[in-house]
């Protein structure tokens, strides 16, 4: 070997997908597999089946005998095509995991998720250090949740912002138009800590203070009953109707979710743990006897594709190519992250953090993007509004030209 | 007046929407706007605002005046523009409302809902024809459930079931992706006497037996809960995990809505009304050991614009051009209908049917749409994918090319 010129490492490059699926996380996918596919260091490109899982259990599929065709269709495609998990190795399973690895020549280790797969990621890394095996490891941020420190925001969250603001603004107009028959309308939204994809629902209100949703509640904040029924009732009093965006993860000034308040025990003892929109709508109609329904998209909101932003799509295909293009030169034990551009138009670029940063950490709402009431303010929807990709599509509302009355009565 | 040539009727269109909302009903407003828009007859429009209690309260809008922009801009506005109201008129309303009707010099009647809503028009067009006041009547079908007698398909139908086309592949996918954690999904879908729209669940398998929904339970089959979970745990076993799409009409054998049963009552003594899908998604968990999700998109199915039919949205407006193109031709008492013509081409052309023959009647699914265990056949495929706007977008799958295991256990 030359002096002065180390051989490059050479062997397989092994990506998986964790946490909760995205419309995106495919995206990241096929970006890491194009851009591995430009090195010729890379002597193969393996999915893992079902998140770490697949490392422990030898899970693996070979991606290089995939058509490109299929590989390109899984941008647009949902879901994530490898399977997740939410296992979390135990210490003796990472030795496992290395075992694995070395069998199969894995030298190069991408992984796709949120902040518990970026801890999983640096624990890999740290282990084959100290085990003298070389490998190199790159975290792929994705999560709905947006609650990853030391990046603008996270692949997956334009999409499903963009659900929520999309959802918010025509099931508030339903409302609107039925408020005669059911006045309330309370919608449960993902995120259980972080009240991120709560608050896009503010940008279904596009600059109308008076349009829905009504009201936001989001974890970040602590979540009063007694004053959410009476923030419904004056709603109601104003407008005809009131329609909420509700976290499902908001949580008394005790720090009790009222999800598990909703915790009853019917007839046959099994609980009933519908979440805090179905106790919540129930509540209203029994105590302010004001007529009111729920809605819970749950999963819908990171699965459907139709609602993809395109600003998501791009950024989540560039974050992957960008872990593989690092890494083929040295790079390991960092997280792509996505860097706004600062001035008016919108535009990311990538850098790079150390995973020790990110994982384990959790990103809440800073407090200027929060009003005293708990709303989003104006900063918060400059930030979000260019990652759902924009405007949403223009609707018209009629003048309303009141005919007048000419009869009594 | 001459002889033979009786001076043709003149006077006021009113128009009104009713029951629930649809992505489509302002898309039948526009049709009747447009093409009243071409008849001098028509001395002006109104709106009626929230159902027909907009005539009893002589609460009109004056839509002549309206910008086009905001007219044409309607067409893709979801939700009714007019507001709504599930009002049902006493009969001492009616006289009322034919007071209002003559004091506004109201000569033409569109009213666009569902089987309710034919059944007021029906009464009105009967009331002023005895009180010798000339009044035409048309009716405009509406409605997500699909259950009016007498028409190919009602408006509004075919975009809701292409909400629940998509929303059931995408959420599908997510609970392949994510089987190892939780297994199973309820979806619960609109639909409380016909199950037209979970049928549509269907259409998200496009061919594929073995992809999801991987149950469907409409309302015209009666529900056994033991059966369910017997259903549930044969899938998981088999196919590893279970998607459910559940009509929320869902009733026993002894006709009792499995929603109610859910009823509960918490330590504050309110009631647990969180529907079908709350209920079995817990049953599912505590009874069979297999953790469970629901979710309840409720009127999200009927809002969302994006999901909207291209198909559909055109037809709702072509009904509404064909009401007031009929009723300036002396048709009075009757709703416009779709027609499909026959052959392997979808196209539909209008009809029109007496409001006596739809009025209150409810159209479930036939026969020939539901096989032995009450999942929809062939035959309904064929009949609902053209109302949709034919086959969803297309998505990639891995071929999946398993890597040989080279270690042990």
């Amino acid at each position: 070997m030359a002096i002065g010129m180390a051989s490059p490492l050479r062997g397989r490059l092994l990506v998986g997908q964790s946490g909760g699926p995205t419309v995106v996380i495919n995206s990241s996918l096929v970006g890491i597999i194009h851009e591995a596919l430009g090195y010729p260091e890379i002597e193969g490109i393996y999915g893992m089946r079902n998140g770490i899982l697949g490392a422990l259990h030898e899970d693996f599929l070979d991606l290089g005998r995939e058509s490109p065709a299929v590989i390109e269709g899984l941008r647009y495609t949902p879901s994530a095509a490898l399977g997740t998990s939410r296992h979390r190795l135990k210490p003796e399973e990472y030795e496992r995991v290395l075992q694995v690895f070395r069998a199969h020549n894995i030298r190069f280790f991408c992984y796709i998720g949120g902040n518990d797969s970026m801890d999983t990621a640096r624990r890999l890394e740290q282990l084959a250090k100290e085990a003298g095996y070389e490998l190199r490891v790159m975290g792929v941020p994705k999560t709905v949740d947006n609650d990853l420190t030391h990046t603008d925001h996270c692949p997956g969250y334009g999409s499903a912002a963009r659900f929520v603001a999309l959802m918010m603004r025509d099931t508030g107009l339903d409302t609107i138009a039925g408020a005669f028959s059911t006045p309330v309308k309370i919608v449960e939204i993902m995120g259980r800590h972080a009240g991120w994809l709560t608050a896009a629902a503010a940008l279904a209100k596009e600059g109308d203070e008076e349009a829905p949703p009504d009201l936001i509640y989001v974890p970040e904040r602590p979540f009063s009953i007694a004053r959410f029924l009476e923030d419904v009732r004056e709603v109601c009093k104003e407008r005809g109707r009131c329609v909420v965006a509700l976290s499902e993860g908001v949580r008394d000034e005790q720090g009790n979710f009222v999800a598990a308040l909703s915790t009853a025990t019917d007839a046959f003892g099994h609980r009933q743990l519908g979440g805090a929109s179905v106790y919540l709508s129930q509540l209203v109609n029994d105590e302010l006897g004001l007529k009111s329904r729920f809605e819970k998209p749950d999963t819908i909101q990171r699965s459907m594709m139709i609602c993809a932003s395109p600003v998501d799509l791009n950024e989540a295909y560039m974050v992957g190519r960008m872990a593989v293009h690092h890494m083929m030169r040295g790079v390991s034990g960092k997280m792509v992250t996505l860097e706004r551009a600062p001035g008016p138009a919108y535009y990311c670029t990538t850098g790079l953090v150390e995973l020790e940063a990110v994982a384990e950490a959790e990103r809440l709402l800073p407090p200027e993007y929060l009003d005293e009431r708990g709303h989003p303010t104006k900063a918060f929807l400059d930030y979000a509004l260019p990652l759902i990709g924009g405007h949403l599509p223009p609707y018209t509302h009629l003048k309303g030209y009141p005919v007048p009355r000419l009869l009594g009565g």
